[in-house]
């Protein structure tokens, strides 16, 4: 952030009275620009005993499989931000069946959450931000081939509380050394 | 947002190409500026069988008892925005046990998060944004005077819980009328 987004006059940045931390501060018109984590809603569709992945066709990971999952927008409550991203990036009609995993990744300031939920039928298809979409099994997963360590994580909770059948909402905080891995 | 905050120069607003919502677009260097909800991380502290509840010296419901929480701040996580406001709030020490409540307000464009935590001392007094810090027993939970919703909702669900002893993740989606609720 270089400029004001109110006035349009060169912002600076420093540590605004009574607060305790840096921000975007107008020296103009002295609005103070607050910048804060953003959380990306999706789901984990099960369908009978697969799950349903996606292979990314966009960068970050492009080729990568994934789980449907993007930015919550504005307006949205999480869920119905996880059922929108189901449908676009695989036109998937699921229904939800509760919270199940939430990340925090500090080092990026996001916060995942993904919701189990119930594949209805089997009309899905790639939406323009996947090249493939399709069923695994438990042995077929590409576990060597997933896009996000929040996908490989919420796909290992599902696998190991499936043998009890019991779904607790797992909250992990994924602390990641930025420079060992860039992409993540 | 009026202008754009990396170069300056006035935005519009519209749907960028291949996009399905409108955004703030700056016309001279394509810059897309995203807006999506913010997050909101607090504790509900418990004592024996008593709540720590704060009396806001601030506006909105200045007045108002509320459970200590604020603004996720970027870097953190949502654990760790919520040990720091329950500091700031009420300078209170804490253990958090795990996630309790999760609300979507899309009304507002925020999703609330509330941990039930342990509180480890007596030593808490009121903060900055904290005209009073207090324990409650339940009887004496100031039911008309507390500051929003999300509040409400989070102790009706405690004292339910507790009769049980079993305190489960709750997912609500707050669905408000702000021309009705303007607070809120």
């Amino acid at each position: 952030m270089k400029y004001c987004s109110t006035c349009g006059e060169p912002v600076s940045h420093r540590i605004p009275v009574g607060d305790n931390r840096p921000r975007y501060i107008c020296d103009a018109c002295d609005a103070i620009h607050y910048q804060n984590p953003r959380i990306v809603a999706g789901c984990l569709p099960i369908y009978e005993d697969k799950v349903l992945l996606c292979k990314r066709s966009i960068e970050p990971r492009a080729g990568k499989w994934t789980l449907p999952a993007g930015f919550l927008e504005n307006g949205e409550t999480t869920s119905t931000g996880a059922l929108r991203e189901t449908s676009e990036e695989a036109n998937a009609n699921v229904d939800i069946i509760s919270l199940y995993t939430l990340f925090s990744l500090p080092h990026i300031s996001q916060v995942y959450m993904f919701y189990r939920a119930r594949l209805v039928d089997l009309d899905f298809f790639p939406g323009e931000e996947s090249l493939e979409t399709r069923l695994f099994d438990e042995h077929e997963v590409p576990w060597e081939e997933l896009a996000f360590p929040v996908i490989t994580q919420t796909l290992e909770l599902y696998y190991s509380d499936r043998k009890t059948d019991t779904f607790p909402v797992h909250t992990v905080d994924l602390i990641i050394d930025r420079k060992k891995h860039p992409l993540r």
